[in-house]
């Protein structure tokens, strides 16, 4: 059985959250991912979040933007830890998905992630997180991927002073 | 059976839409009231939404603050019109409540009301102006309605010219 | 005669409300579109918002964006049910167009759907849920519209299932 | 004939522009007032601003809070220059009114106050400005005027360096 | 000598606010553009204010961004009306350069504008109001002007009853 | 060793967040509290942060108000889990902690609760879901918590309906 | 001569930046106040800017609210660090007033300081973090007050730890 | 050693700023750069703070978008004076990040700058202004800047006036 269940309000969410699934993969965790709305589907959204926790999933991950009901809805059907992940809208860059995700009443918590690319990456990583409380192997895996990130700017700031900030700008403009 | 079916997420919403109350009273039309969280009782609020077509009621509205998932999640188990009142709250004055209620996804719409003290009023006549559609004596109530709050203004008027604005004002500190 | 009237602030909204038409279409309901601005047609939209229920329809359907007036000044000469759609503006991705329906004074009310493209085909579906309280072949029509929905995200897992994530992405950007 | 029009769209704003009527008086500016809403009293509020030129008023004032098509709607209906005042809501203190006011469609200006007192005090000093085109006692009154807020400033910083600032801000707080 | 002045912040502003200067060119208004930030050149910006009315300008318009002191800054130094157009920026699509200009304190008061292209063309249509209070020639080519505006859309309701909306729409996308 | 570690940045959030740790009690989860600011003690936080999984605590709470970076620079400094409560605050009611804390970079988590009173509540319930975990007596307490908040929700339904709605509200008002 | 000058738009916002007084007496600086507004006296505020270098100031503090462009017009007068404080006002808690000082044009620098009692303090403190690069005694007095702080932060820890956090919050209630 | 650091959070966000390394040269101060984000390497960002004032550095420039936490962190670390540089986001263009920039805490002061482009030259200007309180040099060439940016408004002013306002639009479209 799969650790971690994600869950989509749309398939078109699928690339916005792709660093979601590269990070799992990334740490060896295994998940599954569904594809249902809060409001369009209301019978599977509410099935696959009872059932969620006897089918063995350690967390859940449910994405959703606008109204962004998903992951409260989710979260009123079992007492996983269910993480949130805003969808940018167009309302002010997602200020809409915020803070209904954000803004869960008393008794029934969700933990919101960032809007924007950042949010399926760390939803993934608090996801490890979670887990590493009960694995340690994931713990060093966690610590490693730190150390790793902090690795990665130690060697852009030795390109940094190689090349000179001019020389640097213009080999980031080539990558894209 | 009575003809609307008004939801709160919360009891502490009671006083805020008294309006909604009142209105509905004043019009003859019959309702009743459910205390049932999006969240919190989840499945009541499913059972409640998922039968009130077929109890007979012909418009739902739904009341909530914060993350606000009340009304989507009364609209995703019915066909019936769902009219969602936002709470006020302390973040930006209620932005949240309206953003969580008025950005629903394509498919299950929700009639978003006025945060504040309008909003249960307005609920309120919005669903008799559906029942109008199919009860004459409901719209020529709106049309008197219509007529009595122009005519208030029209005796706004009068007594400010003949007690001009400076005791018209204090006539209405009076009042409070 | 027409069941559902729309207005438009301007013709510039046609292409951005298109989901209404083919909404309305889709469940068999007929509309008349008028364009007429709330400030630079007063008389034009003052007429067709008084003659409204005289002709027959049963709902009217406003389109505006910015200071998005329209609703509201339609709904101070009518008592059918006005829906307001507000359009996206650059302003906080339409905040103003949305605050603008939405906080309508006590009396008056304007039923607000979301702002974007969801927001002409739940006004639309609105509409036809207030159709169907006293037309059941609509109330049937919504239900195998809510079944459609949901079937659609069904088949949706499904191809996720068969093709897994990576591809099911690839064949989103290829239909684009 | 008066030669300002003002009109609230609620008797409860009245005082909240207390500060529109002192500062016509003190420049001797004649006014009328008018409490009239743009959507529970359409048909005054069309007849008022239709008819404005002719009854000789020279520039009108409107004063909404919360949707606050007020300023819009009398616009539509003249060509004299409307100045729009947004009267504070819970709404962000307000947000709603001010951008309901200010982002009037291309074809229709209103001249946007600020929300809150300083609104009906600033609309009173636009509308003597206008007047002074063309009546030079209002051009002088208005360089007086000017001279005088200044020197109230002036005499403040001479209070300051005599109390000190301790001292000054126990007198600020007696004041109250 | 000019009727109306107006200020631009920025050279860059000056296609923004292009429907400015063609509608004063519409009505025959004569203006003069002066480029002169409030930060950046203060004083040649309050000398521009000191001297307008002595200079026989009837009303100035202030064009700014981002913290957009301008029309304030202006103001401060001329009892002539100020009409200050907000130019959009990234952070909230002009909400900074809206409040900047709208939140005059007491005593100093700005006609505030719409952001974005209305600003522009509101901003003229604004001052020629204006000084039709004292030259009745303007205020009928206003009447002419509301008129045609009125027209324009019984115009394209027309094409749309002759088109329908399918082939409408498909004629809007051929003019970009 | 307690379970949770609690960390605030200033000691006037300890009654803001007074449900966190009634909440913790009466799951039987053991806390500790710390006072510590992100940039008044920087050392003290971090070195807390640092040697937070050492010291055998599960989870971690920060709770801050304003620029509110607690919760990201203790998530620096650890892997344990972070949950962050954002202090309301009075622009816009908190909002800038909201962004603060849940806009974090790819790479450190931070999982987000609301603003406000329910903040600490589901600070507290998310820990113990996670808890719930690798224990599961804090599962079974999670479903009874659940049951208990639907009940209390039953409990007040009947007191509606024998009270009704009008003596509801005056024993509420009663209460405060 | 004084090293700090420091102008407000109002003599009402005096208590409201008290904190900036006391600090730096706090830190034996000396400094001037003047109250100028930027469009009610914006003479006096413009000599008074023109003539800070030359009249010995180091850094000058300038306090304003609403349109707030008081920071911007002193530091359009001149090269002295000009460091802006926001008042809060009511529209999202002083959102105006923080984006008028914020978002200056490329040219003309404020340091823009935080809204509320913080921005006094702050503004102060940075001020003397300005003063110590050239005056060895004010960095010996930043490294002694941040150890103080830290200290203060300590001390309340050692509190918490005796009296436990019920009696704590008690003894806060206790002390407003 | 160099007179002014500045710090990045990320290596993306060094063409955003390109304007504050043009401008320091231009001045002809020295600086460093760093790469290093509050969250993703915090021992290397809290080593680069603590040794600032050692090394010789006058001034932090510190860059970052989102949550950026990175200048109140560093400011945190050291008694230097701290510029912050909002990044622009696609939360309403930045708000993120200029609120969680902008509302440090009392105790520990950020000089805020605008976001986006005026924001890194506004750094370095301000940088510039600090340094010329000890070097009559640098005060020198900041009245000669200010001096340039005045004449190059007018020598647009010229361009405008020989060229039409209608060529130099096509002048500033051909730039591009």
């Amino acid at each position: 059985m799969a650790e971690i269940g994600i869950i989509l309000g749309s398939d078109t969410d699928l690339p916005k959250i792709s660093g979601c699934f590269t990070t799992l993969e990334e740490f060896g965790v295994t998940y599954e991912i569904i594809i249902s709305s809060a409001h369009r589907s209301p019978e599977k959204t509410r099935e696959w979040a009872l059932s969620a926790r006897a089918k063995g999933f350690r967390a859940l991950i449910a994405v959703a933007g606008g109204a962004a009901h998903l992951p409260g809805v989710v979260a009123s059907h079992t007492t996983l830890p269910v993480i949130g992940v805003p969808v940018e809208t167009t309302v002010s860059g997602g200020l809409d998905s915020i803070l209904s995700i954000i803004q869960m009443p008393a008794g029934i918590p969700v933990a919101a992630m960032p809007a924007g690319k950042s949010g399926g990456t760390n939803a993934a990583l608090f996801a490890v997180q979670i887990l590493s409380l009960s694995d340690s192997s994931y713990a060093e895996k966690l610590t490693a991927y730190r150390k790793k990130i902090a690795d990665d700017i130690s060697a852009k700031n030795e390109k940094l002073k190689s090349l000179g900030h001019m020389e640097y700008i213009k080999s980031l403009e080539a990558k894209k």
